[in-house]
């Protein structure tokens, strides 16, 4: 062949090689569809919020003429307007007084700050909270009044669906009086609406669209058509609910559909059926510092009637010494990270379907019987249930505490720890339903690393935790499964004291002198309480 | 005195002592208030449900006649009863095919049990969903259908109130024709009803109990009393509802009232005003294993940007080293105790309201810049934005993944993975809505603390934490926030496959050889699935 035809045809095959990739590159790039833009901007929902209270109904007030008498005794149940910082003035002042009437005494908790900070703290929480509060709220929430003789039937409860899928919505119809036409009209916020079926007789305007009419002269037809109306979420978001608003001659009414993925179950195997497999069950966690001598008595005491039982020890001694031994787990901290720190950091590597908190200063004996904590949880829906902890005086505790939240304003709420509980668990007599327990309590590992133990707190803490899972955890105290505790000395119920004292001779810079990293300080921020009273 | 008046006296002091002491010990027990038990059993709310679902509407049968046109492209779009475990099959064989037009395949999960175990898993399985299912159900999941022409108004959504307290029902009335005698029943389940005041000529009935009536032969006055109808929740429970419901001649009505101590808020200390003031609102998360060198690489690069960022470390090498320096948290975990375990271990440690995680073999450059993920967090809903990995080759990448699950029924659900993201967002034309993204993000701690990283996932895993904060967590993707990857050659996303290598020739006891802790038996076990589909 001539030098010009190979060169020729040499040109061919480049142009085609580059024209392959060049067409090979537009395949890859094309939009495969159009990409709507979505405003996750911290926005309330507050055009559809006004667009509700416009429909409320007003109330009627040809009816303010006609007079009432109020019975004090339910009136005072009602929530104030703020909640008040004040304990229990007076009582008697005899010597057990405080231990047989115990008086409620209340603290504000501002007085964490120093008076020149207090001012930007406020500012920040406020700020802070407000952005919480756009990220919490769901237009689920709103208040919905049905209007009286509406001839619409609709659903106002448990409509619902996944992200970005589709519905019929149930329920509908017209039961109107006779008239030559009917309409319907619907209009959703982050949806469209359609129709899975067509009937003959109506007309449909705006179907696959936020806006849909359905019209008809045939009632019978129109609400054939209403058993085939469909939503479909279009704007996504993990979970949020939207408001579909329906409106006929002279009538309407709005409903929420919840979009959101559906809680994804967390399930646990729990080992060989038949009896309670205790390892296969629960993990043993624990934090220590310091007291490697009261830590080995407590796991020497485990292992007498649970040899195969994992403990889990998260540790922040100084010079932190090897504890050996199967089936245990310890793991090393930074020196005097913090108790909670360390109760963190030790249920977070729970792999079992239950976790067992104990203090390192506790003994295991014949009454300890991890069994029968496991048969509360099997059987009930109960997510933690505590036990009952032996002084060396023989004095048992439970320290059952019930808590309460009362609604602030600006200033925040009001905290209420009152000693007690709520009722007896039928079936379990010796258990009863309360809000936080001591120490030694077995709990669903899921529930307790979600509500979790705030690497803030560094010293002191106990309730701190029943605070943040108020609301999540379903609390629960038998008095049967004793556990001793090892310490001479009755302490009030706060367990790093002893450590304390040897803690504070360490000059340890603190991670952060942020006064928000106290226990009260930590209340006023984080949890945006004014006031803790207790008794 | 003689002998006999101080042994008289003495016995008289005793009788007198002994006395106090009891009497003291009495007072002490005394009961303060009858306690009631409550029912915590596992039983769902079935008698409520039956009365519910007598409640609803019947289908109108008169309408069966009329006939129907299917839309296909609608219909097509609704949940079929179970979903079946198949990918896309065929497609061009071509050498890129699978580059540019990426097939979908499909895994069925029971293929992590051996067969002679399957069942046994399946049966173990279901009665731990069973359980669960008890406990995240409420009756205000339940279908409710609005009655049409009802005269009665009433709330359908929005009424709440913490356990044990009272609340006036707001929205009451009654707009019924003219007759001689008008009453309302009301019915409630976990409390009682009562008035906050009394209006003439009203009859009340069964006030302060769970059954109350209010008669009378005037409607004004009837419709006055309305508004002064007040509900208590007596039976303790921390996070439920309570279904009220009202009965008129006639015409009958349902809503719930939610009980719930409501969401507690946990803000974060954002430090000072003004500029994003990094250290005191992100720290830096990592997890390491035998790569000491690439950890101090990613350490120094980090300090360049950003000196007083805190690092924690998790690290689960065999023979630790140490790792010094200012703002820095070194962990020291049981040896090869696990990837998502050190992750769990990392984050709860973490005190500042943001947390950055990389991966230990990560560089900071300039196009490192964590003020731009800060901002979108700051100004939007989302929990958790992802940035960009540039490999040596400079392809970089943001891995962005959408997550849906499709219902199955005993089997267990779809679990379907696809490349891609859902919205760009407004504001931000680098980022985008998605569900997965890269081992490179900026997190609300707290959020990523309650989703967690399930250490039972002992070696290479990533989606299973979006997987678990479906539905929590708000996930975005930017794609200018760029870190670069130490490692050489370039890998599919599995940041532990180098280590692997050398982790595999260590032997290494596994703490469980549970085949629940795999990839897919903890697909299959502990969130339900029983196929997943990918791209």
């Amino acid at each position: 062949m001539g030098f010009r035809m190979r060169s020729l045809r040499k040109t061919v095959l480049l142009a085609i090689l580059v024209s392959v990739v060049l067409v090979l590159a537009l395949i890859h790039s094309w939009p495969t569809r159009a990409y709507t833009t979505v405003d996750v901007w911290q926005r309330s929902g507050s055009i559809l919020e006004r667009h509700l209270e416009e429909r409320l109904p007003e109330p009627d007030h040809r009816l303010d003429n006609i007079p009432f008498h109020v019975r004090d005794n339910v009136a005072s149940l009602l929530a104030r307007n703020g909640c008040i910082c004040e304990g229990e003035s007076g009582g008697v002042n005899l010597p057990f007084a405080q231990l047989l009437f115990p008086r409620v005494s209340a603290h504000p908790l501002h007085t964490a700050f120093e008076a020149s900070d207090l001012e930007e703290m406020k500012r920040r929480r406020a700020k802070e909270y407000k952005s919480f509060q756009k990220r919490s709220q769901t237009p689920a929430d709103v208040l919905i009044i049905a209007e009286a003789n509406n001839p619409l039937q609709y659903p106002t409860q448990g409509v619902e669906l996944r992200p970005l899928r589709t519905i019929i919505i149930p329920g509908l119809a017209l039961h109107d009086l006779p008239r030559d036409h009917y309409s319907i009209n619907f209009t959703a916020m982050l949806g469209t609406l359609n129709v899975a079926a067509e009937v003959d007789g109506v007309k449909i305007k705006g179907d696959s669209e936020m806006h849909m009419t359905l019209s008809s002269s045939l009632l019978p037809n129109l609400n054939r058509q209403l058993q085939f109306v469909t939503y479909t979420n279009t704007l996504f978001n993990p979970s949020t609910a939207d408001t579909v608003q329906l409106e006929t001659e002279g009538h309407q009414a709005s409903f929420s559909i919840k979009i959101q993925h559906g809680v994804t179950p967390k399930l646990y195997n729990t080992g060989s059926k038949g009896e309670y497999n205790v390892s296969a069950l629960v993990t043993i966690a624990t934090k220590t510092f310091l007291r490697y001598e009261k830590l080995q008595n407590l796991i020497d005491s485990v292992r007498r009637y649970y040899p195969t039982v994992t403990i889990v020890i998260a540790d922040d001694s100084e010079n932190p010494q090897t504890i050996s031994g199967p089936y245990i787990e310890h793991y090393i901290m930074p020196f005097g990270k913090g108790w909670f720190a360390g109760r963190n950091l030790a249920v977070s590597q729970v792999t079992t379907k239950y976790v067992l908190w104990v203090d390192d200063d506790f003994i295991f004996t014949s009454n300890t019987k991890l069994e029968k904590l496991v048969d509360v949880l099997e059987r009930t829906t109960l997510d933690l249930v505590g036990g009952a902890v032996r002084e060396a005086t023989g004095y048992t505790a439970t320290y059952r505490q019930t808590i309460s939240i009362e609604s602030g304003e600006e200033d925040g709420d009001c905290l209420h720890l009152r000693r007690g509980f709520h009722h007896v668990i039928q079936g379990f007599p010796n258990c009863v339903v309360t809000d936080g327990v001591i120490n030694f309590f077995l709990a669903r590992t899921d529930k307790v690393q979600q509500v979790g133990f705030d690497p803030r707190l560094a010293r002191v803490a106990h309730l701190e935790f029943f605070i943040d899972g108020l609301g999540s955890l379903h609390v629960g105290s038998c008095d049967d499964v004793i556990v001793n505790h090892a310490t001479k000395i009755k302490l009030p119920w706060t367990s790093q004291s002893e450590s304390d004292k040897t803690y504070a001779k360490f000059r340890y810079p603190p991670a952060s002198s942020d006064a928000t990293h106290t226990k009260n300080g930590l209340l006023f921020f984080k949890n945006r309480f004014q006031c803790l009273t207790h008794n």
